[in-house]
């Protein structure tokens, strides 16, 4: 690596919000908490860059978060060349990456990733840069109008950039976030997933543009899963509730480790292993052949999570 | 696949053998549990086959364990072909999987796999046949005694077979039940580990020594992890050793999704679920970057997982 390398002045843009970002979204959970404060650990990585994770564990509300940046750069493998199927000399990413895990079994889990990648040639020009990301809602139980709330304050930040935004990047949650060895089997009721956006791709956005819509999105959140959350810290669960969350933590470790291309990837190219994992949720159960009650509130759940549907 | 299909009347022995093995092997899990007995599922396959699932849970001495049986056939596929790296037109695999998860946790786990498979022409004549299994034990705490004891009656069941058989199947286990993705982290402290053995293969046995070995290897249970289990089963412990447990039981399950090439191809070939993943222990814990304290027992456990040593 050229130790002259330089992203371009866009992605700078790019890396200071995304760390403002990172303070704003941690800044808004302790304060929901209001019990714990979030760690930091800033890390260096030897190909190139480094990170700065922060994670918020035994909380009175999060019983497990992390909140964790990235901007990291190398020169392409092989390994990413096949998997990624880029070409190019020179890569760096920076994104945000986040995973709440609340204590209170009627508190949904959040999940979010917001990315920017370039690639360069040998000169160091910008060969290529696309935007990907997406958040998504892992509830134990279904709260309608939780549920409702979530998909269409996503949907109103989408919608000035685009009609079929929206309807596109659900689908591509739905399909994304499935445990396809247990068939059709959801993680939870999804959100959005996107990914490889560039500038005049069909979506007609420019770059700027779609820094908006990054934007857009990720501020979402405080309209999305920090009301959720707020809403159902402290509402009374019996100890049948935690159990059933804990049996569905077990479906979110078998998504992640058997399916996410992220983590996957990351472990493949010796990424940071606790930055990679803190997704895990922190106490997880298998049962064999764990089955809800006919009739009963873990049923319906699974059943949503067997058939996705439509939330606005 | 042609309804005639029949296996060899060798593997017909080795169906008995292994049916009645699981028997024996549950008889005596069910003494040393002395409170709950393995509760069996019977299922079919829709390919060919089928099987005999037990698990017992909640006992007071196991806290989840399977020994599951089956016997199951079909059509080669292509990727059979591409990820077994086999030729033929039907197939037949028969064997033993079990894994013990205990809830003391000073007790090991024990897993374990034995297994025979066949592989026929067009005119349903054998056309390959080999051996395949292992067992392993996966200590929370490590008592040098009890690792000697498993290791030695390992090779001591081996050794009127071969002196090579030991010393190479357990360098084997070693280097497989390793989470790669951690540099050097063994799952526990091994055991044997071996696949593809061939009648006049290098190991020089004729198939029915063969079926003499995985004999000697299976009954080896009975010296090995029983004693061990009879003796830990009772020993007092503290709710941080219990964290440790969970905490490690984190691991199992990372090697179990991440890497076990039985569980990713079962899963891939759409096998009965609930029997592959009943591996997965009962109640874990994933903290972010989790540290054993310097000095400590849980520490002294973690460095010989990352310098795996020879017991014998």
């Amino acid at each position: 690596m050229d130790p002259n390398f330089k992203t371009s002045a866009f992605f700078q843009e790019w890396i200071n919000f995304v760390y403002q970002l990172q303070n704003e979204i941690c800044f808004a959970l302790e304060t929901v908490d209001n019990s714990h404060k979030f760690v930091e650990d800033l890390w260096q990585r030897q190909g190139g860059g480094g990170g700065r994770t922060r994670v918020l564990a035994n909380g009175k509300v999060i019983e497990k978060g992390g909140v964790n940046v990235s901007f990291v750069h190398g020169t392409v493998t092989d390994l990413m060349r096949n998997q990624l199927k880029i070409n190019g000399e020179y890569w760096a990413a920076c994104g945000l990456s986040m995973v709440i895990h609340p204590f209170n079994p009627f508190a949904p889990t959040f999940h979010a990733n917001w990315r920017f990648f370039e690639l360069y040639d040998t000169q160091q020009n910008v060969a290529d840069a696309w935007f990907g990301g997406g958040m998504d809602l892992t509830p134990y139980y279904i709260f309608p109008e939780d549920a409702q709330l979530f998909h269409s304050e996503i949907k109103n930040a989408m919608q000035s950039f685009g009609n079929d935004l929206y309807p596109n990047f659900k689908k591509q949650c739905d399909a994304y976030f499935n445990n396809h060895h247990r068939g059709v089997e959801t993680r939870g009721i999804g959100g959005v997933f996107y990914d490889h956006l560039r500038p005049n791709d069909p979506n007609g956005m420019n770059q700027n543009q779609l820094f908006q819509f990054q934007k857009a999105n990720a501020e979402s959140f405080f309209k999305t899963y920090i009301p959720i959350l707020q809403k159902r810290k402290n509402q009374d669960f019996t100890d049948k509730n935690k159990y059933w969350q804990e049996i569905r933590r077990g479906r979110y470790v078998e998504f992640n480790l058997l399916h996410d291309r992220g983590t996957l990837f990351g472990l493949k190219t010796h990424g940071r292993i606790e930055s990679i994992l803190m997704s895990l949720p922190p106490t997880v159960r298998y049962d064999y052949n764990f089955q809800p009650k006919p009739g009963s509130e873990e049923e319906r759940a699974l059943n949503i999570f067997k058939n996705p549907k439509d939330w606005v």
